[in-house]
C-alpha cells in the first residue's frame, strides 16, 4: 500500500507554490544540524523541519530549532508520521539500508548523503523507491556542495559523455598540498590534518583512495550509465608520497594530486583512483586545500568543468537541501533519480592506463645501480624518458627519479615485480602516472 | 483549450520509459543542426525529431535527416502538428516570441536558446507557459554548453547566493587573449576573430557588453531571485583595450578580461559588464580562447565553479537536448522553471562598486601632467596607489599608469569629467576597476 502523505496548506505562498513539505531528519552530526539550519533560516516556509532522529537525543537537543520538531530515538516514529521527505545524513550502511527502504514502504521519498551505501545499493534502492512511487536523490554523496551529480544528470544529459574525471577527496588534496607547500613528511602532514578536523581518526577510507572509488562508481553510473561495484575500482594509497616527489614533479612542470579517473574505451571501462602526476598548467593542478574538481568530458560539449567545496556541514547540507527541494517540486511525479539515464551498460573494469610513468627510488648507493634497472626496463620493452638525481643527499637514502615513455600500466606492474626484489632499495619504489 | 499532445508508443524502451516526444526544431542554422545530429545520434530513441523549419528549406535540407522529418517554412505546420516540444534556435525577438507563444497556446512546450529573448521577455513567457500549462527551459541561453542554469535552479536551489560573476562572452574573452598573446592592437584581434568565426560581421553586441548583459540578467533571475532589466546593467566596451594595458596589468600581478558581474547588496543589486583586472592566481585569469565560467557565492556553500565551451554548435546544442530532455522527462507536471523559484525582488540595479582603479592615460607629454592629475584626484578624495610609466614610448604618445587606493567608481567617473577634457590627452583615460 502506497500511503499518500498529507499535505499541509501554508498560508504563505512559498517557493513551491502548492504548500509546505515535511522533512524528517535521521542524525544531527556536523551535516544533519546544517541541514536543519538552513531549513530553518529558509525565507520561504515550503520546507518543515518535523523530525530530527539521533542517539542520544538528550544531549543533542539545541534551542534554536522550532519547538515543534519531534526529537526522538526511534525510526518509527518518523515512519508513522506525516513527514514526506526523509533525510538520511547518519551514515554507514546498517541501519541505513533498512531505514531507507522502511521509508519507502511508508510512502516517503528520501534523500541522502550516503556515498558507500549509494556505491554499493544504489540500483537496488531507486528500483525499490521506484516500484513504491517514490523518489531518491544522493547529490550530497559526491563531491558535497559541487552540483556535480544534477550536472551529469540534468545539465549534461543532452550530451553523450565518455570521461569523468577529478579530485574528489578533500582530504587527500588538503595532505597532498601541505606536503607540497611546507615540505614536511606524510606522516606530519596526516597528524596535522586529523588535528584541524580535515582527516579522521581512522584515515584509511581517505588515505587508501575507497573513499573516491564510491564516489568515482556513483560519477560513473550518473554520468557514463556504467554499473560499476566500487571495489572493481583500483584504489592506490597516497601515503608513499614524499615531499621529495614533490621537487621531482616540479622539475618535470607537474604536481602531485589524487585523482579518480573513469573512461569508456569501447566495452571496457577504465576506472581508478591514485596518486598521478598532474602538469601545473591544469586545473586539476589549482585545486587547493580541500576543494573538489570533477571535469566531464562529452562527444559534443567537449570538458565542462565542475568545481567547489567538496565537503564541510554547510557545503554539503546545500546538496541534501537542493536535493529536497528537487523532489518537493517534482510533486511525486514517480520518476527517480537513476531510473530516467538508465544503467545500461556493465562493463568490464580495467586499470589498465597507457601513460608516461613516474618511478621514484630510495636506495643505498652502489655502483651499477641504473645499468641493473635500465636492463630490466628493456627486458619489459619499456624506454627510459629520463633519469633525474636532485644533489646533496645521503648515500644510504638516495632518492632519484626514472620517467618512462608512454607505455602500459601492466607492463610497468611486471617490471616493478622484478625491480623490487632488488636489494638496493631502502623502500619499494614508487610508481606514478604521467597524466598529460 | 489545452490541448493535449499524443503520445506514441516506442517499440525499444527509452531512456524516458514512457514513450516518444516528438521534437519541432525551429531554426537550422549552426546550433540547429547541430540538435538535428544529436537527436538521430542518440541511442535511445525517446526523442524524435518530427518537422525544420528554416527559411528557404529547399537550400537547408539535407540527407542525414530521417526522411520522415518534415521540412516546412509555414510555422502553421508546426503549431498544427503532433511535437509536444518547440525548440527555438532562430534567434531575433520577432516573429520568435510570437511563435512561442502560439506554440504555448497549441498545447506544446518550448526550449530556447534566445538570450536577448529570455532577458527581455522571460517572466511574460514563462508565465504564459504556466498558465497554458506548458514548461519553458532556456539552460543554452547562457554559457552555452556550461550547464550553469541548471545547476543555480537545481544543484545550488539550496543555497541563498548572493553573487554572481564570470566570463560569459567567449568572442571578448578570445580578442582579449589575442591582445595579450600576440601584443596586437584590438582591431587586428577583433579582424582576425572575425576570419576565424569567433566574432560576427557586426561584432557590436559581443564587444560593447551588450551579450553579457543579457545573459548576467538571466542569470541574476534565476540566481539572484532579482527581476533586472538588461538595460539597466552598465555595460562597457572592450574596445579601448590595447596591448599596453596587458604589460601594465602583467605588472600588476594582473590581466584584464571582460567580467560579468551581479551581487546583492542589501536592497541593491550590483550590475556590471566590464574589462576590468584580475589576478593572474584568480580561475578568471586562466577562461583561455572562448570558454566561459561563471562563479556562483552563497551563504552556505561557498563559491561554486561552472566552465567550459561557451559557445559553438554542439556545446549549445547539448544544453537545448538537456533542456529538451528535462521537459520530456518531467511528463508535463505543469511546471515552469522560473515560477519554481519565484522573482521575488525588483532591487535597484547600481554599477557602484568599491574597489581598487586603474586608469591608463596615452598623453603628448609635458611637464606638470602628473602634478594636474593628482592635483584632480585629490580634490576628488581619491588616493593614488602607484604611478607605473614602462620605459621607451615616444614623447607624442605616451602611455602611463595610474592605479588608485580603493574609491568609489563614483568618485572616480566624477574625477574622470575633469580630466579628460585637459588637453595632454591624446585619448581619453581608460578605466578598469582591479577586482580582488
Amino acid at each position: 500500500m502506497i500511503r499518500r502523505p498529507k499535505r499541509v496548506a501554508s498560508k504563505q505562498s512559498g517557493a513551491l507554490g502548492a504548500g509546505t513539505c515535511n522533512v524528517a531528519l535521521l542524525g544531527f552530526g556536523t551535516v544533519g544540524s546544517s541541514v536543519a539550519k538552513i531549513l530553518c533560516e529558509r525565507s520561504n516556509t515550503d520546507l518543515r523541519l518535523t523530525h530530527v532522529l539521533n542517539r542520544n537525543v538528550a544531549r543533542k537537543k539545541v534551542d534554536w530549532l522550532p519547538s515543534s520538531v519531534e526529537w526522538t530515538e526511534n525510526i518509527d516514529d518518523v515512519l508513522s508520521s506525516n513527514a514526506e521527505i526523509v533525510v538520511e545524513v547518519m551514515g554507514g550502511l546498517q541501519p541505513t539500508e533498512d531505514w531507507i527502504r522502511r521509508a519507502f514502504k511508508s510512502g516517503k521519498s528520501v534523500v541522502t548523503a550516503n556515498k558507500q551505501l549509494i556505491a554499493q545499493r544504489g540500483t537496488e534502492l531507486v528500483s525499490l523507491a521506484r516500484r513504491m512511487n517514490q523518489q531518491i536523490q544522493f547529490g550530497a554523496s559526491v563531491a558535497g556542495g559541487v552540483p556535480v551529480i544534477s550536472g551529469l544528470h540534468e545539465g549534461l544529459a543532452g550530451d553523450e559523455l565518455f570521461k569523468i574525471f577529478g579530485i574528489l577527496n578533500g582530504t587527500c588534496n588538503y595532505i597532498l598540498s601541505q606536503i607540497e607547500t611546507n615540505g614536511i613528511p606524510f606522516a606530519t602532514a596526516l597528524r596535522e590534518a586529523q588535528k584541524l578536523g580535515f582527516a579522521e581518526a581512522d584515515p584509511t577510507e581517505d588515505i587508501e583512495g575507497l573513499d573516491a572509488r564510491a564516489k568515482l562508481a556513483i560519477l560513473a553510473r550518473v554520468g557514463l550509465h556504467c554499473n560499476v561495484k566500487p571495489d572493481s575500482i583500483m584504489a592506490h594509497s597516497i601515503s608513499a608520497i614524499d615531499s621529495v616527489d614533490f621537487e621531482y614533479a616540479n622539475q618535470l612542470g607537474c604536481t602531485i594530486r589524487q585523482i579518480s579517473r573513469a573512461e569508456l574505451q569501447g566495452d571496457n571501462l577504465f576506472a581508478a583512483v591514485q596518486p598521478a602526476l598532474v602538469e601545473l598548467s591544469s586545473p586539476l593542478a589549482r585545486v587547493e586545500g580541500s576543494q573538489n574538481l570533477v571535469v566531464a568530458t562529452g562527444t559534443y560539449g567537449g570538458e565542462t568543468v565542475f568545481g567547489g567545496h567538496g565537503a564541510g556541514g554547510h557545503p554539503t547540507a546545500v546538496a541534501v537541501v537542493s536535493d529536497i527541494l528537487a523532489i518537493a517540486r517534482s510533486k511525486r511525479s514517480a520518476m527517480t533519480t537513476m531510473t530516467e539515464a538508465p544503467v545500461e551498460k556493465t562493463p568490464t573494469v580495467t586499470a589498465e592506463l597507457t601513460a608516461k610513468h613516474y618511478l621514484r627510488f630510495l636506495v643505498k648507493d652502489r655502483p651499477g645501480i641504473i645499468a641493473r634497472l635500465a636492463t630490466i626496463l628493456s627486458h619489459c620493452h619499456i624506454n627510459i624518458d629520463a633519469v633525474v638525481q636532485k644533489p646533496g643527499c645521503p648515500k644510504s637514502h638516495l632518492p632519484f627519479l626514472i620517467t618512462l615513455e608512454e607505455c602500459k600500466a601492466s607492463l610497468v606492474e611486471q617490471a616493478l615485480q622484478k625491480i623490487n626484489s632488488l636489494d638496493f632499495q631502502v623502500q619499494p619504489c614508487l610508481h606514478l602516472p604521467i597524466l598529460e
